[in-house]
C-alpha cells in the first residue's frame, strides 16, 4: 500500500529513474554484505586471499557511492522531487554513506584477519567472530529489505537487533580483557579481535542508521536519537 | 571571488535561508568544538563533572542535526535549488552527518574519562591524549573555517593534517601494546586510552571528511576516496 504512494508520476522516464535508483542502492548494498560475509570468513579460515579479495574491492562500494551521489544530485536538479520522492533521495544520500562505510569495516577486519592468520590460532577458530559477523550482516539485509519493501515494521526490528548485537559485543570485549590478563602473550592477537568486534559493532550501527531512514521515508519522522519504545511509537501513529 | 557566486538570489528572503543555514552549520561545529575540548580536558584532568557535562549535552548536537536536516528537505521542497546552492544543501546534510558523529566520538571519550578518572593517574597525565585531542580539535576548526570561506586551500591541508594525526594515532597505539605487555596490570587503563586514543583518530578522519565536502560545494567536484595528490590536482584545475 505504502509502496504504491512512492513512485506514481506523470513521466514515465522520472519514474524509471527512482526505481533505477532504488536499485543500484539495493545492489550497493549486496555488494557490501558481501565484504562483510566475505572479511569475517577470512578470518574465521585464515584465508589471506579473501582477505586481500575484500580490501582490494573496496574501490568498487566507494565509486558506487559517488556515482548514486551524483545521480542523487541530478534528479534534485531535474526533477526538483516533492514530498515522498524528495524523501527518497535524502534517504538515499544517507543511505549510501553509511553503506561506504560499512565497506570500510569489513576491510578493517580483512585487514586484522591478514595479521591473524600468522599466528597462532585459537581452539574455536574466532568462533565468536563469526557469529557477530553473521549476525551484522543478517542486520543490514533486513534494513536493504525494509528499504526495498518500505517494511517499517521489520525497519523496527533492525533496531531491536542493535541491542542485542551490542551485548555480543560487550561480551566479547570482557572475555578479552580477560584472557589478556591471564595470558599477557595472548595481548596482540586479543586485541585485534577485539578491533575486529569493535568494527562488526559499528556495522550494526550503520545497519540500524540505515533502517531509521526506512522509517523517515515511509512516515517522514525523524526517529533518530530516540529510543526503541518512541520509535515503535512513531511507527505505529498514521 | 568564489564566494560572490553562491548567495546571489533575486529572493533576498532566499539568499537569508541559506545564509541561515550555513551559520546554523557553524553553530553545530562550535557546539561539537567544544565537546572534544571538554572531553579531552576531562580525561586529562580527571574531571568527573566536566565529563558528565560532555555526556548529558549530547542531545544538543543531535537536535541541532535533526533541526538542520529539516530546513535542508524544506529548503529543497520550496526552492528547487540549482546548481552551487544545491550543492551547498547536499554539502550541508553530509556535513551536519560528520559532525554529529564526532559529537558520538566525544562523547565515547568523556566515558572513558570517567572510568580513568578512577584508576591510577600516570605520571604524564595523559598528555599524548591531550595532545591529539588539540590537534583534531584544530583540525576541525580549520575544516569548519574553509566551509565558512569556501577556501579550499585551507580544506586540502585538513586533509594533510589528516595523515599526521593517524601516525600520532599509531604511535599511542604501538606504545600502549609495549606497556601492556611490560605491565599486565595496566590493561584495563590502558584499553581506554587506546578507546579514546581511536575516538580521536575518527574525528580527524570525520574533519577530513568535511573538508572534502568544501571542496566538493566550491569545485562541484567529489574527491572522497582519491590520494591527497589527486585531491590537490583536483583542487588546482579550474
Amino acid at each position: 500500500m505504502e509502496k504504491s504512494d512512492i513512485g506514481h508520476h506523470i513521466s514515465q522516464q522520472y519514474n524509471e529513474e527512482l526505481e533505477d535508483l532504488r536499485n543500484r542502492v539495493l545492489a550497493m548494498g549486496g555488494m557490501v554484505e558481501k565484504q562483510i560475509a566475505d572479511a569475517v570468513e577470512a578470518l574465521a579460515e585464515g584465508d589471506v586471499e579473501l582477505a586481500d579479495h575484500v580490501i582490494t574491492s573496496d574501490y568498487e562500494v566507494n565509486a558506487m557511492e559517488v556515482s548514486i551521489d551524483e545521480e542523487c544530485t541530478l534528479i534534485l536538479a531535474r526533477r526538483q522531487p516533492a514530498a515522498s520522492d524528495l524523501r527518497l533521495i535524502v534517504a538515499v544520500i544517507k543511505t549510501i554513506t553509511d553503506l561506504e562505510r560499512i565497506g570500510d569495516q569489513a576491510e578493517k577486519v580483512a585487514h586484522m584477519a591478514l595479521r591473524l592468520a600468522n599466528a597462532e590460532r585459537p581452539k574455536n577458530n574466532y568462533h565468536e567472530i563469526l557469529n557477530m559477523g553473521r549476525h551484522v550482516k543478517e542486520m543490514l539485509h533486513s534494513a536493504l529489505d525494509a528499504f526495498a519493501r518500505l517494511d517499517i515494521d521489520a525497519a523496527v526490528q533492525v533496531a531491536h537487533e542493535d541491542i542485542i548485537v551490542d551485548n555480543q559485543y560487550e561480551a566479547i570485549m570482557r572475555q578479552r580483557i580477560t584472557h589478556m590478563m591471564e595470558d599477557p602473550r595472548s595481548i596482540a592477537r586479543s586485541l585485534d579481535v577485539m578491533w575486529s568486534a569493535r568494527a562488526l559493532e559499528r556495522i550494526g550501527d550503520h545497519s540500524r542508521n540505515i533502517s531509521e531512514y526506512v522509517i523517515y521515508l515511509v512516515r517522514g519522522k525523524d526517529v533518530r536519537h530516540i529510543s526503541l519504545k518512541k520509535m515503535e511509537e512513531a511507527v505505529k501513529q498514521d
